[in-house]
């Protein structure tokens, strides 16, 4: 291990050191936000070098994996992907650790690698960051984590967990926090989705991208309230509440969206999917209804 | 014509008298907040009883549609489509007149529509409404109607036309109001499709949708700054400028988006035609780009 004086000069109460495995661009905006808060930190990277900026600020730079890992009780991996971190930590002893995992997974590869960690003698808390590295220890910058699995870890690192990023803790089940991620992500690529097929609408036309931008953005965060109305339905399991626009009424307007879609000669096909699950759930009598039954059109039956 | 005193009696200055054509879910609306806001009002539909309502609070009532245009220069129509515009209207003398539609249409309808006003000597507005009818006429819901055609009529009709909700004039192509609102309503699709995805992937969860519903709606509101990264974008055709996450990353993440609707049993029909298209552009050697190229996809070339 390099000796490097900065990392234990900073080690005052309250920043407890800890090990970060993995300093690709997420990992080493990690670990700056750590150095600059003044946690004492032992980074690894497979390819050494990109430890350098790191270690200039004062990291300590571990030769192997297992050296980190031994350095420090909370470990913290942001790697590729979950096979990495598999091939990374394979073999390395990680009886009474604290891993803190980064690396996006799915909720079912995240369940796996937290049995996976039981069984190694860790504690285990995974977590899903919804940010890009520029945001991480910028405070201001809404950059969060959502956490999930070990409660007990959450709040033993609540306070170094909480430098890069805000944080939300949303349940004991370790896939919850890739659950999250995933989920929000995928609503985002659907309202990306909208987004350019309403530029291509008028990307033939004389209207400044920059005047119809704050139309667009005002309207899509007004709808956002749409998110609540159906969290209600959900819950209450009434989609007919208090609904203001319904299927059938939707079902007919959708005409108009695929006729100027073929005047501005503008393909369709971001659109289509949701019109024709609009249709399929009015053809099965749910005319009353807004979108909300859409969703159990999404989720496939189990055989009960 | 109905006698009525009540219309008559609100006429006062700066509140000059109207006619209504239609009173469907949307007319009535517009219908009641004229009256209530003190708007002499001519109403007509074709099926009569619906103007009782109206009457009952003010309204002239109409027996034929040619009387309700006679009686006043400015006309507002708000029928279940163009082609039902263009059946009630036939024959009826527009000459002078201040024709505002406000029946959902096409661009090209809207463009089709202004014409045949101009060859019967009447002014045209075409209006695109982004609100529902509870919104009408309520301070404060966000109600908003898009205006395009004619400035001169609605410069000279701003009052009344601001009396059932806020307005925005985008231009004299009479097309652009329509324009607008189709954009923006399928841009809401788009996120409601990203929703009813998000809610899916958690519906057989013990995640309680309302807990959810916060973390989701924060986060598209955030991601609409996307909006204005667009923009800018395409104004300056520099797709790879203040890139933060590019698509050779974000193919690479879809594996993820898609894994996990797999493992929670929920159908990916919403999702995917965007990931293909994020796809395609980086085969096309856009790796270094963020999402705007996508939207040169959709949009068809023109045989140049
Ligand atoms: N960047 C973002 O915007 C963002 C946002 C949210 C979440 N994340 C997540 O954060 C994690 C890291 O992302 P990143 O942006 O830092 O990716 P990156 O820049 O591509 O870095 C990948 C990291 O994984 C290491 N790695 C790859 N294959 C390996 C192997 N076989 N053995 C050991 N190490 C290996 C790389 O080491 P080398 O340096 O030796 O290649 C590097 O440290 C990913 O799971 C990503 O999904 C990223
Ligand atoms: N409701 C909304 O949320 C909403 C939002 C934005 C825009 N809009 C637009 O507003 C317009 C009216 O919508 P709405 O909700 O009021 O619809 P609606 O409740 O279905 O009313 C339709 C109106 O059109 C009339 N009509 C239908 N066929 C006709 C025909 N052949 N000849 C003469 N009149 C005919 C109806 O008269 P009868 O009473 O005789 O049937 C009624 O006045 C539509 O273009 C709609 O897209 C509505």
């Amino acid at each position: 291990m390099t000796d490097n004086k900065v990392g234990s000069s900073h080690d005052t109460a309250g920043t407890r050191p800890l090990t970060l495995l993995g300093l690709g661009a997420m990992g080493a905006a990690l670990g700056h936000a750590w150095l600059a808060a003044g946690y004492p930190l032992t980074v690894w990277n497979r390819t050494p070098g990109r430890a350098e900026p790191l270690a200039a600020q004062g990291a300590q730079v571990a030769g192997t994996a297992a050296e980190a890992v031994a350095a420090n009780r909370l470990v913290v991996v942001c790697l590729l992907n979950d096979d990495t971190l598999g091939e990374t930590l394979d073999g390395v002893d990680l009886a009474g650790k604290d891993l803190v995992n980064l690396t996006t997974s799915t909720p079912g590869q995240a369940r796996v690698r937290a049995e996976w960690a039981r069984e190694r003698g860790a504690r285990f808390l995974d977590g899903g960051i919804m940010a890009v590295p520029p945001m991480i220890g910028a405070p201001g910058s809404g950059a969060s984590v959502f956490y999930s699995g070990s409660r007990a870890l959450f709040d033993a690192h609540a306070e170094a967990l909480a430098v890069p990023a805000g944080t939300a803790y949303v349940g004991e089940d370790p896939g919850f926090a890739a659950l999250h991620d995933v989920a929000l992500l995928s609503a985002m690529y659907g309202m990306f989705a909208g987004v350019a097929h309403a530029f291509a609408l008028i990307r033939k036309e004389e209207i400044p991208p920059k005047d119809f931008a704050p139309l667009l953005s005002g309207w899509l965060t007004a709808m956002t309230s749409s998110v609540h109305q159906a969290a209600a339905q959900l819950e209450s399991g009434d989609y007919t509440k208090n609904v203001v626009s319904n299927l059938a009424m939707q079902v007919a307007g959708s005409e108009t969206l695929l006729g100027t879609a073929e005047e501005q000669g503008v393909s369709a096909e971001l659109l289509t999917p949701y019109l024709a699950l609009m249709e399929r759930r009015l053809a099965e009598g749910h005319g009353d209804e807004d979108t909300t039954g859409l969703i159990d059109l999404l989720v496939r039956r189990t055989g009960r």
